[in-house]
């Protein structure tokens, strides 16, 4: 018998403390007091009742884990009493203050005892430098790792090892990996890369086919504290009356090389990283097309005929005025620069770049799905099924009805909630923009327009923050009023609640400057009124298109300005910093303790893991700017880009230092977050069919050129957008104040519309140029829309989901394995044969009487 | 030793002969002579060379199942000789005549050896009464059976009986059940229904789990025949230097009561079945709501404003004649019946049942994917993965690429060849109705319309039901020059290539009618002319939608009737009747055959199953008729309906009495049909809306009641929807050669189309009322489009995949497998902890060598 206890001490500094300077104290790593028995797992509790409510509520909130395992033990014992709105948390903290420490203690006691029972094995330390905290230490020892990791079917590497074959078909991925060495991080691999050992679900019965030569590396850390985790998900107190409090942390370690984030974390946030990391990369080239298209306006921008033409003062076209009474008629030609401005975002391209944006967001799906089976092949995930959780709480359809129609109602009134603000918003533009016409200040008037963009931009981007927040909040609140069956359930819930709120925030204002504003506005002489005497605001000459980008641009580098720097770094800091006041230490004795403590009981000052939600819904919100509004903007991949990749070292950097370590979940998948995804690039495509066809003048010009133009041409096209108007037919009181403003007499004035002119039979009705361009319009949509998801359709279908590479080697390690059955088999059924021929009707439990020594004859075949 | 061949006897007459007399000559069953051993396959070879030519072909062609062996022989022995471009039947038949019998018997005989060193037991029938054919019959011993099921990882029965608990929720399934409990098939149940065995993948070294009590029984025919298929697969021959003809024909069972259909041929075919039975289930509501949508219409007929104005011959409008010189002008009122028709499909129910009709096209894929999801469970298919082929032709992209362009080219041919036979018929029509009109005979002239598109639609079915067959054997052939890498990879090429024709087939014509049928005829004075001097024809004045109906209808009931009589029925029986024939004996020698011969001799005369891809494709084409032109037709699911009823009975007939019985194939979903219905829902959303739009007059009469009606009702919009034209404007030679047929002078015609009257300032050009209308049109597809996409999504996210009180018993199976797994282990583990207090550093082989007794204790925990 070999001992195995000589590897585990090297094994320990090397994998878990790799950045620690634990290993000068031996005996306080995280080890039994025996120095034998490795630490797996840490529960944590409160041994007197806690003195203030602040204490426990810094301690307790937040931290999913804690809540997820109270709850479980809430539900076990009481599953008769709780009633269907009870937040979990929020009972468990009003029966907190109801039950005496003894039947805590009792309701401890007999969980430990459950726990020893299933096999593991405890030590208790009741007497840590962190006053009123107690904590049991958990080993798991070798049988009860082996019986639990055939139960969750873990894929276990065994001892057949498959060398790739070296003949690569794939020179250009070869190539590819050449050019990008320098990007790779050097992390020393910790066995040659090239080699891969064939992975099979464990099982005992097949123990000789895995390399258990050294037992204690078999199972790794995080799949050790997994197999616990399992475990006393499993155990359940039934004999106390009252539920227990129950505190447990897990052993969080500190700050790791970023490249190995994802073993350390386990699989769950690893996904999370592998796709922020994919989705940075697609956003290179998004943002390179994007810079060309931008370029593209620039360089086009002096070869503008309509620009060109408005530019022109011997066009001397006057238009009318933009607000009654108080505004006069002007001049086309002021409006020259932002015509200039808008060529830079509305031009053929841009057509051209939403089609590509719209296959970019398919071809970044894909290439999600592949990245993702390439992982769950690397992880040996394949086949691994989620687990299915046990139902906690039994509820009738009657029992949820009240909670679905609170949330059903709550939901609406949010959103019309989001849509009233914004219309507030733009009654705060319309009054301080008459105010402002109205004032005696020139220098007032002539900023008016950059003041009032700026301000309601700003005002836009602060609400959108605060009601992040709050919806934030409300969501959550909603979802555990609705009492969902599965911890899977509840996120998934509360994600699609947080995600219909924060999405309806943070676009409504966009969708109403792409769509709405400047449509409303009725024509001169019967113009649109609101909250009594105020005109509906209108848009610059030259379409909306340049609004719409100013509010992007704002939105997406204000948000993500401030709720990276702010609430990504700033509010933890402070969090850190404030749990560590609060346990009432000076700076001597704290000193004192940081150099005596555990390594558990310092990361019990670490902030909890809040889980992935939050980084998701940014960049889905952020993937939402990308791709709806492109029309309008293509700088956003660009800016999208640059945050991304600060976004990457930042959420690695906060993972690895700030937040304690999560418990490392499995998963194949990134779940909701992709059907979100899909539903938006979905919607996408719509969106930017209406960008191009309603926000842009893209349709009218094309349009002009084909049906009305005489020479095929923009020449004149100008002209052609601009209806007539007789200023006699202004209502009384509508009229300008100066009328003689611009030096002369106005008798005609100019408006941007499609209608018929004062002297037709039916004046200042739509024009047939109206409708015939409406009618191009809404074909452009119905082509562009379906044109482009035939188009996605077609790339999903080209681009297996599974890289051929990886299902090539797939089938090639399930060869191997019957290979090795089959060799294994042989020897046996020759053995068997001698026995056959003199008894062949065999009854069935003779089988297992057969001694198993041919199963643990270790195998060797050559590759 | 308990001898099993006692209950064998009985368990093979009741499961396999259940309709056979051959009870009465038990040395005839499908033993191996020593009356023992079970036969599970037979493979069949010529002995001598083959005389003639047709023997050969009649035995070999078309026998999927044959091709797929002897391809992989080919494959294997002569990979490097393969060209691209050979067809491995055509390959395999050329060489046949080189190679002699002598070659094959070598073949032969090492491919017998190599099964024996499977463990595979052979005899040998070389003197059956069949001349010229050789039989191997092969039995699987146990220990094979159980290596090969723990490869499979097949779901096999456990001891542990899941007790379905008594208190159901499901009230209104109960109830459903007990209403439709006389529609159930009366079946002897072989265990009671509600009690259900755990299953488990099969594993020999947990074989105390099983009930292995009677071992014959254990594996299932099916189950063993599916066992030998798959040794057979993998065994090859590699001595021999050229290809073997090898023949192989699996046993055929006659005649067993429906409901037992699935378990007897495997679940690929239970699923077409199965598919099937909930397609016709769903096709009863939307047929009732159909019939109801059509009475809705018989109903409202006499209040519809617009027949009424039509038939009202106060009105007196004055038509523009139809066709050039030989036709005359003709009054509206003339019109009437058809006008009256046309709204028993075209009003405003319609739009309502289209809707519907799309969101039943997601409610019945979601129904079946839920059914699915119910037998998977029910036939323990969960968590089986689709065996992955081997790969059998290393080709590259090079390789590939003239394949591919054939493909490509081909592919493109043949539907613009499609095309042009459309456009053939309509010349047909065209030519055939100038004529008719230019004939004297005034009975052939009032016959015209009917005539014509009586035999139009004639020649169009019978074009249509040629080039299915044609198209069927080109798709085959271009995707035998692709060489597939596997042979799923070659049915889904095959499928997808045979879909996109028969599709293209079986919808030209009716895509012809119903969106450019009357829209390209130009307009009175300037008519579009095709072909030198022929008008393309216009519809009838009340849309095209009737002309569609009938064409709809005509398609549907004729394809059918055809395809399902003659080809289905009528031409298996020929064949078998050929077949018979061409062994040359005559009728008393037949008799006595009959009687003597075995089961597998005798199902050699019955024909070859050639897979459900026809089967699949005639209801998927039923499908695009039921969905795609729902709108113009809402009888389809009717007529649909009245067909599957028969359909279902007819194919299980057809697979039981008239062909050999088929490979029992494991498959977890229909495959690629899956992904082609799902096209088919979405492409029907399109289409519908378009057909509503363009097709009948829904949007004009809702545009004409809200914008131009003085009254708000469709009082005028005949009149409206009008053009005027002036005689005089009629180019020389076109005018018509009787003007005053109608008995008086003609001066202004009117025809119907937007366009400005003559008097106007542009006249004959496209009107404002055209545009406005187009707007609507389009404004509508987009409406319709996206609504009905968002309730599809919508529909399909609220409709869970998996059935409820499934995932809950699928929950409950895996706590009790747990549980056993539990209590097993817990005995091991009191067991072991006398050693462990010894040894605790025990060896990693030391767990095996513990005695295996405790794993084979019976297990009896009572649920």
């Amino acid at each position: 018998n070999n001992n195995p206890q000589k590897p585990k001490q090297r094994h320990f500094r090397t994998t878990l403390y790799l950045d620690d300077g634990s290993s000068l104290h031996p005996h306080l790593g995280p080890y039994f007091s025996d120095g034998q028995r490795r630490v797996d797992y840490v529960l944590a509790y409160e041994i007197e009742k806690p003195s203030s409510i602040r204490h426990r509520s810094s301690r307790f909130s937040g931290n999913k884990f804690i809540q997820r395992l109270r709850r479980s033990f809430n539900r076990s014992s009481s599953r008769a009493a709780l009633h269907p709105k009870a937040d979990p948390e929020i009972a468990a903290q009003e029966q907190r203050t109801d039950y005496h420490e003894d039947d805590k203690r009792f309701r401890r006691e007999e969980f430990e005892e459950n726990l020893l029972e299933m096999g593991l094995e405890l030590e208790k330390d009741e007497r840590s430098k962190i006053p009123e905290m107690g904590f049991v230490k958990i080993h798991a020892p070798w049988n009860v790792l082996c019986r639990e990791a055939e139960f969750m079917k873990l894929k276990m590497p065994t001892k057949k090892v498959l060398n790739p074959s070296t003949h690569h078909q794939f020179n250009v991925r070869q190539f590819i990996h050449k050019v990008t060495a320098p990007l790779h991080p050097k992390i020393e691999p910790s066995r040659p890369q090239n080699v891969k050992s064939l992975c099979h679900p464990f099982s005992r019965e097949k123990q000789h086919l895995f390399d258990l030569s050294d037992r204690d590396r078999f199972f790794d850390s995080k799949t050790r504290s997994s197999i616990v985790y399992q475990i006393l998900k499993r155990t359940r107190c039934t004999k106390a009356k009252y539920s227990m409090e129950w505190a447990c942390y897990s052993v969080f370690y500190k700050y790791q090389p970023i490249g190995l984030i994802r073993k350390y974390f386990g699989e769950k946030i690893g996904l999370y990283f592998a796709w922020l990391g994919v989705y940075t990369q697609m956003l290179i080239p998004a943002a390179i097309i994007g810079v060309i298209v931008f370029l593209y306006g620039c360089a086009t921008v002096d070869d503008n005929i309509p620009s060109m033409e408005i530019c022109d003062p011997r066009n001397n076209i006057t238009m009318c005025p933009l607000c009654d009474h108080a505004c006069s008629y002007w001049e086309l030609v002021t409006a020259c620069g932002t015509a200039r401005a808008s060529h830079l975002f509305d031009n053929a391209a841009t057509v051209i770049f939403s089609i590509f944006m719209a296959l970019w967001a398919v071809l970044f799906m894909e290439h999600w799905k592949r990245r993702q089976m390439r992982l769950n092949y690397t992880w040996d995930l394949t086949g691994f099924g989620e687990e299915e959780q046990d139902e906690k709480v039994k509820l009738t359809c009657t029992d949820r009805m009240p909670a679905y129609l609170t949330t059903m109602v709550t939901m609406c009134f949010l959103i019309v909630l989001t849509f009233a603000i914004v219309f507030g918003v733009i009654l705060y533009r319309i009054s301080i923009k008459a105010a402002l016409h109205m004032s005696n200040y020139p220098a007032a008037r002539s900023n008016i327009r950059a003041t009032v963009k700026t301000t309601a931009a700003i005002i836009n981007l602060i609400i959108i923050i605060i009601l992040d927040e709050i919806y934030g909040s409300i969501a959550r609140w909603l979802t555990t009023l609705e009492v969902p069956k599965t911890d899977k359930s509840f996120e998934e819930r509360l994600i699609f609640k947080a995600f219909i709120l924060k999405f309806a925030n943070a676009f409504t204002p966009i969708v109403y400057l792409a769509f709405f504003r400047g449509r409303l506005v009725g024509r001169p002489g019967k113009y649109l009124y609101v909250v009594g005497s105020y005109r509906m605001e209108e848009c610059a000459h030259a379409g909306c298109l340049m609004e719409l980008c100013i509010q992007l641009c704002i939105t997406m580098l204000g948000k993500q300005l401030i709720q990276n720097n702010l609430f990504e770094i700033g509010i933890p800091k402070l969090k850190k910093l404030l749990r560590r006041r609060k346990s009432d230490l000076d700076s001597k004795q704290e000193e004192e303790l940081n150099r005596t403590m555990q390594r558990y009981e310092k990361d019990h000052f670490l902030g909890p893991f809040v889980g992935l939600s939050p980084e998701y819904m940014e960049m889905i919100i952020q993937f939402g700017m990308v791709t709806l509004f492109v029309a309008s903007f293509p700088l956003a991949p660009l800016f999208a880009l640059l945050n991304n990749i600060i976004e990457i070292r930042l959420d690695a950097k906060k993972f690895v230092t700030e937040l304690r370590r999560p418990i490392a979940v499995k998963a194949k998948d990134i779940g909701i977050w992709y059907n979100i995804l899909r539903g938006l690039s979905k919607v996408a495509v719509i969106v930017n069919a209406f960008v191009i066809s309603f926000t842009s003048d893209f349709i009218p010009r094309l349009v002009y050129q084909h049906m009305f133009s005489p020479d095929g041409t923009l020449h004149g096209f100008v002209n052609h957008s601009l209806s007539y108007f007789n200023v006699t037919d202004f209502q009384p009181g509508t009229e300008p104040v100066e009328p003689m403003h611009l030096g002369y007499k106005v008798e005609i004035c100019r408006y941007k519309d499609y209608r018929e002119p004062p002297w037709s039979s039916t004046p200042y009705q739509l024009s047939k140029d109206f409708w015939a361009i409406l009618a191009a319009r809404l074909a452009f949509v119905i082509v562009f829309q379906n044109v482009v998801m035939l188009m996605s359709d077609f790339v999903d279908w080209l681009i297996p989901d599974i890289p051929k590479d990886i299902s090539v080697q797939m089938h090639k390690e399930k060869i191997l394995m019957v290979e090795v059955f089959m060799k294994e088999e042989q020897g046996k059924r020759l053995a068997a044969q001698d026995n056959q021929n003199q008894d062949k009707c065999a009854s069935p439990s003779s089988d297992n009487q057969s001694p198993p020594q041919p199963r643990s004859r270790p195998i060797s075949h050559a590759n």
